[in-house]
């Protein structure tokens, strides 16, 4: 029953484009400098992504780059990066894509996403970039990119496809008590 | 960041359990055969499942099943029924399942969907149902398979393996004037 | 465990890179005309295709379009172009994308893909564009977008955002008696 | 284009059901304890569900389960579990049922998975169980969910719903040279 049941003309639907009323009465858009601190400031609370070694590399509004260096602790048994890593990394830079285009007093979560695997993650570096392709009230969607660099990496030879391909759906949360963003 | 930014123990999510508080102030539970009639007369309103010749086979709380005969204007190039007219139906099933669960004044659309064609749709009649996995105030995660009978099917033989199946993503919609159900 | 079991350096995959060594022992690339006369004729044989009056609007290595119009017959209660049309089309997108990257003697199929409504489809006429994003020797990835125009659409005002995204996994096969292509 | 060129009546396909005939001549089926030794052989060369903790806690053929202890150092900003490694895990238990099924000179690989985050990764213990919903002689797909247990866990209330479920593509490779299990 995909889109059976939508907005009309005059409805509104959860993929109603941003910007929405923001409940504080503020009309005017968030600064990209408190955008970037907002996300960054999340960031740095997820422990796994400490954990995982990975890097914020650079934030835009609705495109968020993070990387992770090679780690042995995370591999598979032929060496290479196991894809769980990548798929963590990956959602992250699709959450904070979606993030970075949400009103500063919503929260984010993850509804959902499919993950292609269409190369080992074979090099030194990789960087995954989240970008949205289409943000509503309610729901986000982004597509996630995995690119690999490094000794080992088929990027070495100037190539850079990827070697994993996402597409995330984020939902908005709003007026949660207990929720950090 | 899937997961990463939910819901404390004290704070909500788009996955909380149903019932939800009802904007119209009752608290009880919608009758089953109210909640049949809503599902009915919605899915009466599909024109593509009119053409599709689809027939709502059973209605339960978090369960729905449709079917279509063969028809050989929606096939492939071998005769078997095209995976988009499968996806159709069964996309519809699992909305009408997550449509079953939610408040009488709510609407739903799909947000995604993700499905698996595991052999052709060889049979005369194919039937599509619809399963809630978990429904949420304002998401709800359904699974759908598809079963084939008749001449060709494999399960004229006894077996009564999925053809295909489907995992789907919908949104209940509330308050939002010029959208029925 | 995605990608846990993956090529070594020596190994192939699924994803080694197009082309392939041809069993017919042909090493030269299809001419660009060969390939489109044969995804043209296996477009011819989709019935479905021609129910839905879908024109395949232009073919390139990797990159397919296609096209349908309005049509009452296959809409939702709304008067929108039902999802189940939409994701048909973008579902053979893709397919032929993958077809146009394969050798000669391959059939495809689609295994399965992931799709995203992002708004309804308003408008007179929807193009669907299917692209490779990795082809390997049996698996090949493809991302869809649809795009609608005419009155009623959003991009009548100059937007050309996508209001359905796919990701497809497509496979090939190989000598398989009574496949045609 | 799903399943629109697909195999006929006297045609293989990817999804034909297992076994199938064996490179090495031999029909008889392979014994179940050296089907769960291989199982156990490669789950001990994943050397990330070791950083996990994670635990092999049953094989049968078509169907694993895996599980994971809490732990502070894959958590998101919460204190929940990260949906970073729930996905690690559950895709882990989905690689290994389609393992089980497959003759024991194949390796696998995750093609690609859909994955539904229901509800935040409360509890203690964690308990995926990937299950085979159709095997092929490349392509086998699974479904996986994930169930919480312990202090914080809904289940701790008798409730074993899933908190993730996922869908899985995963492929069969043969006389790969390099390519251990």
């Amino acid at each position: 029953m995909a889109s059976w049941v939508c907005s009309s003309a005059t409805g509104g639907s959860p993929w109603d484009d941003w910007p929405v009323p923001e409940p504080s009465g503020k009309s005017e858009a968030e600064p990209a400098a408190a955008m970037r601190a907002r996300v960054r400031a999340s960031f740095r609370r997820q422990v796994m992504m400490t954990t995982l070694g990975a890097e914020l590399v650079s934030v835009e509004r609705g495109r968020v780059e993070l990387a992770i260096p090679y780690d042995a602790r995370f591999t598979q048994q032929h060496g290479f990066l196991h894809a769980g890593a990548v798929a963590a990394v990956l959602d992250s830079a699709c959450g904070y894509a979606a993030f970075s285009v949400m009103p500063p007093e919503a929260a984010v979560l993850t509804a959902t996403y499919s993950i292609n695997l269409l190369a080992p993650a074979a090099g030194e570096r990789f960087v995954m970039t989240g970008t949205v392709v289409r943000a509503g009230r309610t729901l986000v969607v982004c597509r996630g990119e995995a690119v690999a660099s490094g000794a080992g990496a088929p990027a070495a030879a100037g190539e850079a496809a990827p070697f994993a391909v996402m597409q995330a759906t984020l939902t908005a949360l709003y007026d949660r008590p207990g929720i950090r963003h």
